[in-house]
């Protein structure tokens, strides 16, 4: 389990890490910042919870694997950005993926170091989504993430629920986070496939 | 004066949340962007003092009621918008005390967390202005604080300093954070009454 | 030697802030803008740094001669600005000894509090561009650091990358400090004479 569990980690930084060096490599960065946009995506979710939760120096500095598997993400997207881009729906996948492992890890990391099922839940929702924000502030856009996306913030927010809510009821916590981590990347994988959007307020543009 | 303490801390996380909520709304942003700003505005000043001072889990994640009342003011902004906006005087004044507050609360808790006047009055600042400064970069503009607005950090500034010497002298707390929320209130009053600003610098244009 | 690294962490503060408050003054930022974008230009790397590391309250807090000296060159910025533009070249040359001190003394810190020679290294390169992109990100604008930039970033990594490998291989580390620093300082003095940059993607424009 914990195996698994470390594997999909890294993928889900492997491929984090991918959208923010696409997105560097658009914005014509040069290699270093190709390499700090991908890393940013991929670990700043993940640092923010930790510093949040007072588990210093994060997981992302202490565990020297997450940042090289980051790096290595960049190094690919800087040679063969062309092929990514044209991958995009397996990477959407994988990217679900990596949000629902986020989010489920996310949250249970934070009850295990004592927060309330609220508190953990935020705490999931910021690992999984931390990263995007980053990104996209670093190239000074607004998050996609705040916009108009196929309900990925609710995915998380589901995932990571689901997990807090067994561990107030005390049911066992590895089929909740099963549970938690398919719930939300089918709903996300349905949300895209289906365009599922969350509302944008009436007459927004009449002030 | 406890209770009357907190009471006042959720008004004015109410009052920033809603500053968040419109601008949120304004970029077309979906109901999730909406709550993320709309707490990010509430809390993300309280949360980078409590980082800063070494308080984690930050109170905004500890006690659920704050977050709860900023995503109720998300919630309100998204539907009625249009009231909100029209009210833009009453706002104006409950975000002056919500300023206030937060300069003088953040100030005497980074004081009891045994910090310098001089920092637990910087602290105080970034208690106040941080969530306009976070809610403003999450829509990719400059903040707003930085830019000519009406004694709004100097307020913070006087609020807090108040309390820190204060502090500094022995005095006791209580009237000192009555005194400095009060001037600070006042301050920022009148300079929106009146148009009281800070210079900017003479032929910034001719580089 | 103590007293000259505190010398030199001074004249890294008010160079690097010098650069933001010059910026603060191109946006028309008013006289707290400035300010804040001089503080947060000099300090924000070694505020990153201490969070990172546990170290809260962080230096720039704790210790008044910091901030002050990065508000005495926002104070200095606000006035004689058309000066310090003109005077471009030694700006860029105190900078470069800014940058080669924060990164040298930052992976020193993060070596002292038990972090790994990788992640010191990572945050000595945090401590040295992490206040020029948080300046760049309170106006608005992809941090340059992430853009074609003279080998600002990968001088910082020679820098602390040299502080770590003699902390792994256990000599000494006031020499290592000193070797970093100078050969941090001369790659980016090369850099800046000869335009040496690192590469940009091949056909990033066509997507």
């Amino acid at each position: 389990m914990s195996f698994a569990i470390q594997l999909f980690d890294l993928i889900g930084i492997f491929v984090f890490a991918l959208s923010g060096g696409v997105l560097a490599v658009r914005h014509r960065l040069d290699l270093f910042g190709v390499l700090v946009l991908a890393c940013a995506t991929a670990v700043t979710g993940g640092i923010v919870r930790d510093v949040l939760i007072g588990a210093v120096p994060p997981a992302a500095l202490a565990d020297w694997t997450l940042l090289s598997t980051a790096m290595l993400a960049g190094v690919v997207t800087f040679h063969w950005h062309g092929i990514i881009e044209r991958l995009r729906n397996p990477v959407l996948m994988f990217d679900a993926a990596g949000l629902a492992l986020f989010a489920v890890l996310g949250t249970a990391k934070a009850l295990a170091f004592g927060l309330s099922p609220f508190a953990a839940t935020l705490l999931g929702i910021i690992t999984g989504i931390g990263g995007g924000i980053a990104r996209d502030l670093l190239v000074a856009r607004t998050p996609v993430v705040l916009q108009q996306t196929e309900l990925y913030a609710v995915a998380a927010l589901v995932g990571g629920g689901i997990v807090a809510i067994a561990h107030a009821l005390g049911w066992p916590q590895a089929p909740a986070m099963v549970v938690g981590a398919l719930l939300c990347f089918g709903l996300r994988f349905m949300a895209i496939r289906r365009g599922w959007r969350l509302p944008v307020a009436r007459d927004a543009d009449t002030p």
